[in-house]
């Protein structure tokens, strides 16, 4: 199982469009210090699977055949925009799996051109894709979304975003289940209130707590969480890495 | 005045996502066969405005500053996608006008972000950047949609898109302002059966009929049109000329 993360930004991206502060300077002039809408690449003896589509050129990045399906954790734009484009291609029909949301993004479900949107995935149903065990999980989240565990032998992944915290069903299910590996929505530096929608570090720290047997991976990261990296990286638990654009955890 | 269209495709683009016809195969291999998603960026004394806002990468290719407003011609997502990202930048606003379209696209006006909705563009009412007279005209489409007439001393152009045919009154409108240049929807080959939606090159070379003092540039362009135009681009009337990204009219 290899997972190579396609992008690891919170919505707007890193450089923030406008922003001057030095993540966002030094982004706008080093394409390796950017952070493009949160998405992941997973491949498993010849399945490939997208998770998330907010990248634009996502037909480009992954030309016609080199996609099995498409699994999505909700229906916000900055997971679903490369949809748009995507779905008037031709000569193919690519599966998209996501939680049963009837609305949707704008007119996906309306005009699905190549997509198939018709198969739901439903909390703690396991689905087996070529081996590959695939079980969704219910996150906290302004929208129905749903993470990702996927196992085969000894090897097993969770990818939790977008997120703030854990839903106990969720999380019970998680520490019976012992990932080796858990990506995990951290957008913001510590927050003086409690966050909404997404981590902030201090609430990924209480989640790397809860998994110390796991290597817990930042994604869905704010310009203003990579300010506060810069300073305060050292002091984070040693579970804790901080993913970029195009990492692969195998 | 200086108009750049900085993408001239239809709905999913040039090359087309799965397609192996000889244009797509052509455009996968060489950038400037390429068509984006119909937008153009407008100059005129300071001013600077973009007609559209489908290029997903919108804010890198104009950088907070460069950009005084957004005109929007429809809400569909090939013509406002590079707003969902765009809206999460900061230290600036930037006014977006379209039609009066309560619904507008996912939801951009619950999270608007930087982006600034409230003034919208009505058929008919003219409205003045920076000295540069704006009327916009209702065309034909699926969702309401605008076409917009640029006006400053003689020099008058109008951007035409998404439509099929015109509307009467915008007809009336046109054939009395007398454009220069008409930027001009044609998504399609000849039909067979009258197109919806969007021109074909029969609809377009009717609108060239009606107007043989203007120059006609077609946009919104399909892969099947580029492979018609292959074999017959020299029978079409002179004022016709086929667009293509970047573009400069003066």
């Amino acid at each position: 199982m290899r997972l190579q993360l396609l992008g690891t930004g919170a919505a707007g991206g890193v450089p923030l469009y406008g922003c001057t502060c030095p993540v966002c300077q030094a982004a706008a002039t080093d394409d390796r210090l950017c952070r493009k809408p949160c998405c992941a690449f997973l491949e498993h003896r010849g399945e490939t699977i997208l998770i998330d589509a907010g990248l634009a050129d996502v037909g480009r990045c992954l030309p016609s055949g080199d996609l099995t399906r498409i699994l999505l954790t909700h229906y916000h734009p900055d997971h679903v925009q490369g949809l748009f484009d995507l779905r008037w291609g031709c000569n193919t029909t690519i599966p998209v799996h996501g939680p049963d949301d009837v609305e949707g993004c704008a007119d996906l479900f309306k005009n699905p051109g190549i997509l198939d949107f018709s198969t739901v995935m439903k909390p703690f149903h396991t689905v087996i894709f070529a081996g590959l065990k695939v079980t969704p999980v219910p996150l906290n989240h302004s929208r129905m979304t749903l993470g990702y565990c996927f196992a085969h032998d000894t090897s097993r992944l969770a990818y939790l975003c977008d997120t703030v915290g854990l839903p106990l069903f969720s999380l019970d299910f998680l520490e019976a289940w012992q990932p080796n590996h858990i990506v995990l929505d951290c957008c913001h530096p510590p927050q003086i209130t409690p966050p909404i929608n997404h981590n902030d570090i201090t609430k990924a720290i209480g989640i790397a707590h809860d998994f110390p047997q796991s290597s817990l991976w930042l994604t869905h990261i704010s310009h203003g969480l990579d300010l506060w990296l810069q300073k305060h990286a050292h002091t984070l638990p040693s579970n804790i890495r901080v993913a970029s654009d195009g990492l692969v955890i195998r």
